[in-house]
């Protein structure tokens, strides 16, 4: 099946709102084996929405049209797919039926316009996809080898009726299964990492790979094909065998597909993990500002662990709260080993945490008195007795050094519980 | 001119990136009163990216191309368009330059690899678009009354680029003017001030007038187009009068164009307003979980004012640290009106800051033992010897409630300050 994506929607050409239905069904098609070639969106003008069709078409049998289902004069998808079609619109009275007791499901009082009835509308044989969450109902057009899927452009109505129709609709048309892991590194960079492994990523074609650049760390994608999901599995962990020997200790998750897949998750990892051996944490931050303890709090359940978070961005809190004694900040000034040492010190003493971090440096844009570089980062942590210190040079503005501070402090932390056995 | 906009890459293809280019770029070229027609997503596949060049053409005399400049072998879009512009590629010994001295700047252990000579290549007579932040630099490929503009496709390097360079460009080829101001509303939602001024909103022509929902604020973006800015300015002055009558309490701030209009800015507002009142400021935290201080940290020059941030998410924080009494916790749990009022208290007192802020409340995704609903949030907050504490209802998953009760926060913070006059 060769499908292509089309986005209808004014809105989307002025940039009022992003598409992110495009990205949804481009992941969930990948998902099971169908790569889109192309996606296009146009405004809510029949002239062009046909000529994409026509494009769209030079390459695809199934092409998905999101949006332009609604009641106004401007959503026209469906009879501009019913004419490319051939298949003429009939009043169907069942849609209308679904479509009232909608409307007055949400509200008794609610005034039956005429332009409602233009949603009951179907193209003669086409197939109803139902919308229990609004009043668009879904279609598909299937004739002459061509299919045209038509969804609504609101994201939660088009997740659903795409998880509950589409999918299991596209999957009964294919015999293929297949299944994706995401492999997520930290600490080297997008072409480092392409440096090392690029033999292997090159000779792949099933399972294939892809790498992702992300703020701070890299994503690999690897989907397999098979008669079941064992098999791809399978021929994922062969295939990532070599790559776990060159570069392994970089890997910090070997992830399933999920909707959060795109994120950034070391954080969860890290907070995950003091969970699960019940190591509590307290922080100190200057310049992450309160980053590191926030993305910690991001996971659910780490009320068990997290003790308290300093943000002593002034040196009155890192002397008065912390416990940084103010000869060191004179003598080393504020962005130093020294400071950061004893930041986390101080921290871990307050509560009596297991673990501690605790991160100074300079964000930027300017330095501060000491005349020390912008983007210098000291990241102290804590874990069974011991502390490490370690001095970053981070790039990037105010914003994009402090978020790669408050991912490095967290790393730092994962390898030293990963390093440092349990006495 | 007419302008499509083609966006490359495989990553946005399989849906693993948002496509957020495509709106940025959608509604930076609105404003300056250039609409789009047609955008196209396409993989890193010459074929189909020439094909798309090739129909883009059809209608538009400039194209816009983002993305596939990186070093790696899928990045092509430099070669597609020096081809389909018939400018044969050179070595450009000025742009080698400028990707060394990034690359060293950012590691001078850096190994320069082949791949990155790839960059410095540039179509014949083309114009260079500098990259201060990433190796990519930008082209301008402009002959026979056709126009390819290509930029990377990083968001943080395509925005700058575009605002410092290709904005500026676009402008030149044109005569009308442009000028947009931002209406920014904290505390309407956007259904309740449509109905208050949509009879302003449907008659304008000149400016025109767009709301944008944003979390927890409402965005009024206001465009009008004349001989020079002084007329623009005075249209949009005298549009925004009625507007001002009817809803200014809302109104926080009328911005300009900026690189950040699309995000919430609130928190810029109030560290702006400490800093220019020498207001020093203490936070205490419980679920927001430093979201306030990082906030508030975000602008640069706070540090004047910023005394301590206490990320007290366990109770034992909240009485060691910040002062909640053991009792209290007790009799009206940690989500309580009387713990948040002793929250802020205590922070206050700690450093004696002038001003502060307490949080606390259910996040979820589930209730605490109190049983008390998910969402529920009392916020404190403290300036000129007075204390008050609302109480707040929020809706949405544990992040969205998280980022509410952050900014409903600092607005309570910002209202207090404007309405308690200083004795």
């Amino acid at each position: 099946m060769k499908v292509e994506l089309i986005s209808c929607g004014t809105e989307l050409l002025l940039g009022d709102i992003i598409n992110t239905n495009a990205a949804y069904l481009a992941n969930e098609l990948a998902n099971i084996g169908v790569n889109i070639y192309k996606q296009t969106t146009v405004g809510d003008n029949p002239e062009r929405l046909k000529r994409a069709l026509e494009l769209a078409f030079e390459a695809a049998d199934t092409v998905i049209i999101t949006g332009g289902l609604g009641p106004t004069d401007d959503d026209l998808t469906r009879n501009v797919a019913a004419e490319f079609m051939g298949m003429p619109l009939e009043f169907q009275e069942s849609v209308w039926q679904e479509i009232v007791d909608y409307l007055m499901g949400k509200n008794p009082n609610y005034q039956l316009a005429d332009n409602n009835r233009k949603q009951a509308m179907v193209p003669q044989g086409a197939i109803i996809l139902h919308n229990p969450i609004g009043t668009a109902p879904g279609l598909i057009l299937d004739k002459d080898e061509r299919r045209i899927i038509l969804m609504p452009g609101p994201p939660r109505e088009m997740k659903r009726m795409y998880h509950e129709q589409v999918e299991p609709y596209l999957k009964s048309k294919s015999h293929q299964v297949f299944a994706s892991r995401y492999v997520r590194f930290f600490g080297i960079g997008e072409s480092l990492l392409e440096t090392k492994i690029k033999d292997i990523l090159d000779q792949q074609t099933n399972p294939t790979m892809a790498l992702y650049a992300k703020t701070a760390e890299v994503l690999l994608r690897v989907t397999a094909s098979g008669q079941n999901e064992a098999e791809c599995l399978s021929l994922i962990e062969t295939a990532l065998q070599p790559i776990k020997e060159r570069v392994g200790e970089y890997i910090y998750l070997v992830g399933t597909s999920e909707v959060s897949e795109t994120q950034t998750e070391i954080h969860r990892v890290l907070a995950r993990t003091l969970i699960d051996k019940q190591l509590t944490i307290s922080v100190a931050e200057s310049l992450t500002g309160g980053d590191v303890a926030s993305l910690l709090i991001e996971q659910s359940g780490v009320s068990q662990v997290f003790k308290e978070g300093i943000v002593c961005y002034s040196n009155e809190s890192k002397i008065n709260t912390v416990g940084v004694k103010e000869s060191t900040l004179k003598q080393f000034g504020a962005v130093s080993r020294e400071v950061a040492r004893e930041m986390v010190m101080g921290v871990v003493q307050r509560l009596n945490a297991d673990v501690a971090i605790a991160t100074t440096g300079l964000a930027g844009p300017e330095s501060d008195e000491s005349g020390k570089p912008v983007g210098l980062v000291y990241v102290g942590t804590y874990y069974n007795g011991q502390i490490e210190v370690k001095e970053y040079h981070f790039f990037g503005d105010r914003a994009l050094i402090r978020d790669r501070a408050a991912k490095n402090a967290l790393n730092q932390l994962r390898l030293m519980i990963n390093r440092v056995k349990d006495k």
